[in-house]
């Protein structure tokens, strides 16, 4: 098996594709389009993308391509996010911190805290910070500490995130729809065709009626206006089940547009 | 009146302040935190913080303070986001681009295909980025036409962003409810006590069989750990209103915590 992801070596994405196949071969991307491009243009068996995060909640750019192009999660990862601060330099000489936009963003305090002033430069993934930093005593990067020792970094400091309790739910990207296992999850992207009152609570009255269990729900703008929004919503079973399938058959009429995304053995 | 905001001068802060009211005097601070600590402290009469863009969504920032401290939204000003790329210098030149995060996002694909490999380096505001790359041609700012007048930079390119729909709803954050104008809207952040099924359908039944319109409802991790997710809720109507009052008395009882976070005028 051939798992695409976001490189260089040292990513959370590796440590996902790691607890996924810890035999797949592994082909690194510079950033996540070029993760789902692998994928679309069959490079790769199944791709590797984060899709959400506990402390800093989803990814626009997978959810993005979720609705845009055809293709479906065919699984789920749940990594825990630990970030260090590494350098090659000391602590009290760092001017410019780096590291992946989320990855500041779940240590933003931190940052102010810490290194009130400090430049912020992002980069495509946290071991691309890594990797840069190695160079550069000024500079310390926000990564994991296997990005430290790949790219020979010291742990300045441990376990930096604002919350101790983070983790990233990565999602497997593929083209095709995996068999029922009795504990599934399936996902789904609906626009609706007008915001009259209750016109949601139509819809997930179709769940409810059949005691479908719901485990997400969440607007996404559609780039449409302001106003305007996606809906993310998973529930529990797979899009074969019965039950899922009536209440999918429904919803059709009261929508604008349905994607089913995927449906994927549930991860606890 | 003075009204606290993101500085330096030339952000879209300083364009929602000026369309709230012309004749307020700016207070402008360095990051949203100072903001949000201007208004808890009196040190102004009401902040100005965006909350939601139509093509990135929430401000994650903004809805994690109006959960954690005791402020409300005491208003909206929406403003038309339009990016422009800003240097001393050629865009041949440019090997350095600066910009708040959320502007960095809205370009995305900007960046991506006619920058790729530059260095993308975040500032605290878009007017951040514009008055430090005054001082050095081989960078770039994302910034507004305004920002270009203020610090002396040409327009390399204009209206950046990926879509060219592009709108920022900014909140007015205060410690008052305004008196009722008939045309109100109702903001609210709930904590539902479980994920039974149908927890989130009961709820929104309050709203519809009392025939109040949500113009949003957009979930957030609560921060407790992956699934746990806290709900924002916008409503047509006052909080003193009948009916919405009733129906926020009758989802207390649903709830595990139900935060009111503002009345105020509805913008269209």
């Amino acid at each position: 098996m051939i798992i695409g992801l976001l490189g260089p070596k040292g990513t959370y994405s590796q440590k996902a594709a790691n607890q996924l196949d810890i035999t797949a071969q592994l082909m690194f991307f510079d950033d996540l389009e070029e993760v789902i491009e692998s994928v679309l243009s069959n490079e790769v068996d199944c791709g590797i993308a984060p899709i959400e995060n506990s402390l800093e909640g989803s990814i626009g750019i997978t959810l993005d391509a979720l609705w845009e192009f055809d293709i479906n999660i065919m699984g789920e990862v749940i990594v825990s996010i630990r970030h260090c601060l590494l350098s090659k330099g000391r602590i009290e000489d760092i001017k410019v911190i780096l590291s992946h936009p989320q990855a500041l963003a779940q240590c933003r305090r931190f940052i102010h805290t810490q290194f009130k002033g400090v430049k912020i430069q992002t980069t495509g993934s946290t071991s691309h910070a890594a990797k840069h930093t190695s160079e550069f005593p000024e500079m310390a990067a926000i990564a994991s500490t296997e990005s430290a020792r790949q790219y020979g970094l010291d742990i300045l400091a441990h376990d930096i995130q604002d919350y101790k309790e983070n983790h990233t739910r990565f999602a497997v990207l593929g083209r095709e729809i995996p068999p029922a296992t009795g504990h599934d999850k399936t996902s789904i992207i609906i626009h609706l065709a007008n915001d009259r009152p209750g016109a949601l609570y139509e819809l997930l009255g179709e769940f409810a009626i059949r005691n479908i269990n719901l485990t997400k729900i969440e607007s996404r703008p559609s780039k449409m206006g302001l106003g305007d929004y996606l809906f993310y919503i998973d529930m529990e079973g797979h899009q074969l089940d019965t039950n899922v399938q009536d209440a999918l058959n429904c919803i059709i009429n009261l929508v604008d547009k349905l994607k089913i995304i995927g449906s994927y053995r549930l991860m606890e």
